[in-house]
């Protein structure tokens, strides 16, 4: 197997089973993409045409809020997914902007291999169940975590997910994600 | 067919093809429950055992926030579905509770009969993609709404999409949904 496809081989096998012969085929339409730090790869208001799986780097998905400021919404690390599924899915303006927060790999997928996947793969209804659902899970955690939780338990949650984010992220970045000012990100750094 | 199993045969049929011997045996495993007004039919901390299908009657999805306050998440209406998806799925603690707004009658569907639904309808895989999908966009949505919406935007997008809801539901749910405070929402409803 391609070594550049064996982490998203990985991934799609933990959910699904897919037999050597459907993972040829299927493969064979991945694209790898080399994206330099800071570019953008997909622009608030275009179309989203593609799922990118990062094979290595981060990519940072934000957008403007209301008062023109930017929000980080999520950081996609190695070995997951980052798209606007619903622009790429139904085909309309993107609401989110990504940016490559270091140099990045991504495998690249389009509408048709995606669509085509979820006909064409023994597996693949189940396989788009199971991704909508988890990232359908994450949103919900995310809703729950910005009214339930505090700075510092949102603080927490993200550091030990995401370990070594202050090796990878500015901190304005990490205040951002959080929606608190960098003031009070240093105070929750001060007291941790 | 059963005309209490009529709203729900078309929102799946609108997702799905489903024959009528599919649908014979499937809605068989339905069950129809009378919910009086107040009623709370989900309590956070429990697990969520059933996916609920409104045919008549209105629920209200809420949580406690950090602050102890209610917070009304979302108000589900005749021919949706309420759930706590993820509690549910994964058959952990709910973060909501479920509450009647009205006399409500609703199809209980089990755990056992969603996940089989998704593995013995000829479509089943695919209905479950398709809804999961579809309420991944709406708690999309509602992320959005929370940064990049005025609350006057906040309080349109509601009465267009729930225009009935001023005699349906007491101001102080619709402030609590809308995030803003009482006051608030009675300058809103005179400006508007």
């Amino acid at each position: 197997m391609n070594a550049q496809f064996k982490n998203i081989h990985k991934v799609i096998s933990s959910y699904i089973e897919i037999s050597d012969e459907e993972w040829a085929h299927y493969s064979s339409m991945l694209q790898v993409k080399e994206i330099k730090k800071k570019d953008i790869i997909l622009s608030e208001g275009s179309v989203c045409k593609e799922v990118f799986f990062i094979n290595k780097g981060l990519l940072r998905i934000f957008f403007v809020d209301n008062n023109g400021e930017e929000k980080t919404f999520h950081f996609a690390l190695e070995k997951t997914f980052a798209t606007d599924y619903k622009s790429f899915l139904k085909e309309i303006p993107s609401n989110y902007s990504i940016q490559a927060m270091e140099d990045t790999q991504v495998l690249v997928m389009s509408l048709d291999m995606i669509l085509g996947g979820y006909k064409m793969l023994t597996n693949g209804e189940k396989l788009g169940r199971l991704l909508a659902e988890d990232y359908f899970f994450m949103f919900n955690d995310k809703i729950q975590a910005m009214y339930t939780q505090t700075p510092l338990e949102r603080y927490n949650d993200l550091t030990s997910s995401f370990p070594k984010i202050f090796q990878r992220v500015p901190q304005h970045l990490i205040a951002s994600y959080l929606n608190i000012s960098s003031v009070h990100l240093s105070r929750l750094i001060n007291a941790s």
